[in-house]
């Protein structure tokens, strides 16, 4: 066997079998494939395809190819969700401390932003003092006394995939179903959570732009966790506009408060509790109906902006941002965006999240440096109507603003006709399906 | 535009402009591109392919990636012929001598043997003191005094299809119609030749195995050299089993020897004359039959073994060799392989090959040495008929050659019914159709 076998039958639709795709990916966390051979690979896979089978074996593989994150010691459910990656996408920040209010465990690794995508730990660190760096015993002991800990990966999980995604980024290879899940679920299934729901993004802001295409990568992934012994569920959810009406660090913590205080009813209100609703019902084996009403009970009675104060605390942040907002500053200088005509908005979450980079508050390449304080504030959402001269967007920046004042005002067009209504939730996949 | 917005566009199925294509070759050329993103754009053409504009396109940037070979000032028409590889191919040394005899003019360029395909330079270098190294001036000062010459490339000709293929050859993507046809014509478009014949080979020792994707493969090739200016015939010829009857350098070359001293009539003879009077066809403006007749009296009279012998000598070669194989020694030791039962014979060319290079007489990787001498001699031919016993295949080696027995006696299968017959010229492709 050899690595150019394995390409050429992939590429000529033959299916591989498990011990030639555990033999590539040895070869890609060994070294002993080169760099044009994991292009040429992801290439074929990106149009040739692979089978539910195939894709179930790479992940293994990748999985196995590096160390997995040794489960804390701490009884009860460990729960976990994943999204592919959105602008305004603080769902973490508000699940976590739910879940663990409601005596679920959230003890989970995060990442960074990159592109128009924001990371939970650039949003973490706005907390004055906290530290996303914990040891495994700290992060142990956090799962086990807080019951919600999110920190940074430090074991050397699937290495195999690191390599393969600096290649796919480069190749235009990024955008291929059967690798986006052996690349998610060999990460999950290298961590220990019992119960796992993946949110897949579909639309203009995501990376898997066709809804059905979503829908796919959904449920393959979630049988290839089922097949490795997962609780699994869900959620297709539209990333046409941002999820939350702010983008950027500082300003979505401050959001997600908002929402643990009941204060924010929105599109990340209704997704965060959705998705802390059905893990929990997963986690305890409790009713749908049950879970909903603990969820709310969680929030209205001030538990779960409890434990984020614990969380923040625990690792070293000042927790009283948490009730104080000047602890998470905006930045001092604001421009406004407003409606160049009558007409009905369409928000466009790409040219957000891209205007938000340019402000500093995300990064092009891993790595660099991020600005907390800069923020979109969304005035207006997809479907509102508006007339001309009035404010979309504000801008808050720290001045030299203007290449991204330009690209954030592609985020809105106003037509004449009011735009077709995606929903949220365009489809889920629950365990019992 | 960038490298990765190439690679998105080909592998979304989009057409390529002039530009788009232009820029990428320039990439490859210049280093702006890495080896993983010329694997990915080559396995996207691959599989999605490309249309005759973008082949052409890409044909045309790829010639302009590196340095003209100028044209010798003779006056005359130049002739070229290309083969897309085999095995026992030697029409090239029938070939040159012939045309020059016929006052065409065959001044060109070529390779060395690599994998399981000889190539002319290493069997040039059988004559005792021959040189394939020529000056540029002395390149062209045989050109016009003998009338053929061929010689090692010295210009930096085509540096972008150098970095791709070396890129194709680890990633299996050698087998891709429009990059085998742009590499190819970009390699005689940066040459001088006027007529140019290409020998498309199909069959088990071919690169392209179908005869139906070698006769579009002649066909793809044919319209790009017409659109560049030439004057294009095309001949899509079976490599089932080798050309000739005998594999080797030194063996090959007394076989070329024999075939223009009118002794040899096999299909390297059938072949090699056919190539010869189509181009002088086309190089002086006859009809066929006319041609055909200059050809065979060029054999006949002893005109064109005396070219040869003009030839090698001008290269510094010992030309006495022509007329005594002893100065082209063959290997001292021998062994025989037999037909292990009764039946119809099938010959088998790719294993065959592969043998020559076990025994020593070809190379795995450019730069090995070649030993010469080693050679196998084919007794029997596709669809003769044996009796059990019977030899089949002569090997003259020089000991320790059991790996190469193994392998040659893979080169012939004896059935039961004789195999259906498969014509040496499948098609032509005329200047005028």
């Amino acid at each position: 066997m050899t690595i150019y076998d394995v390409i050429d039958r992939k590429k000529r639709g033959q299916a591989l079998s498990d011990e030639e795709i555990r033999y590539f990916v040895q070869a890609v966390a060994g070294g002993g494939a080169s760099d044009a051979q994991i292009a040429a690979f992801c290439m074929a896979v990106l149009l040739v395809g692979m089978s539910e089978a195939e894709c179930f074996a790479l992940t293994r593989a990748m999985t196995d190819s590096g160390a997995r994150v040794p489960r804390p010691r701490a009884g009860g459910v460990f729960v976990d969700k994943h999204s592919t990656g959105g602008v305004s996408d603080s769902t973490t920040l508000v699940l976590a401390p739910v879940l663990a209010a409601c005596g679920a465990r959230c003890a989970k690794y995060s990442g960074r932003g990159l592109g128009h995508t924001g990371g939970t730990l650039d949003k973490l660190e706005c907390f004055p003092g906290l530290t996303v760096s914990l040891t495994p015993a700290q992060f142990e002991a956090q799962a086990e006394r807080v019951g919600a800990v999110v920190a940074g990966q430090t074991a050397q999980v699937v290495p195999a995939d690191k390599r393969m995604y600096a290649v796919r980024d480069v190749t235009a290879t990024v955008d291929s179903i059967p690798l986006i899940a052996a690349s998610v679920m060999s990460k999950k299934l290298a961590s220990f959570a019992d119960v796992i729901l993946l949110d897949v993004k579909y639309g203009e802001g995501a990376f898997v732009r066709g809804v059905e295409d979503a829908a796919s990568l959904a449920a393959l992934m979630v049988g290839i966790g089922r097949r490795a012994g997962r609780r699994m569920c869900a959620s297709v959810t539209c990333m046409d506009q941002p999820l939350g009406d702010w983008v950027g660090c500082c300003a979505e913590v401050r959001e997600a408060v908002g929402v643990l205080r009941g204060e924010v009813q929105n599109d990340l209100a209704a997704l965060s509790l959705d998705h802390a609703a059905r893990l929990l019902r997963l986690a305890l084996g409790i009713s749908a109906a049950e879970a909903e009403r603990r969820v709310k009970g969680a929030v209205a009675s001030g538990a779960a902006l409890q434990k984020l104060r614990d969380m923040v605390a625990a690792q070293g942040g000042d927790a009283r941002a948490v009730d104080d907002f000047s602890l998470l500053p905006l930045a001092p200088q604001r421009a406004l965006i407003r409606a160049p005509r009558d007409g009905f908005v369409r928000v466009h979450a790409l040219p957000l999240g891209q205007a938000c980079v340019l402000l500093g508050g995300g990064r092009q390449r891993a790595g660099e440096a991020v600005d907390h304080t800069v923020a979109l504030h969304l005035l207006r959402r997809t479907g509102s109507r508006v007339r001309a001269g009035e404010p979309l967007l504000e801008v808050f920046h720290r001045g030299g603003a203007q290449a991204a004042l330009g690209r954030a005002a592609e985020g809105f067009s106003v037509e004449q006709m009011p735009p077709a209504a995606q929903p949220l939730i365009y489809r889920t996949i629950e365990e019992d399906t």
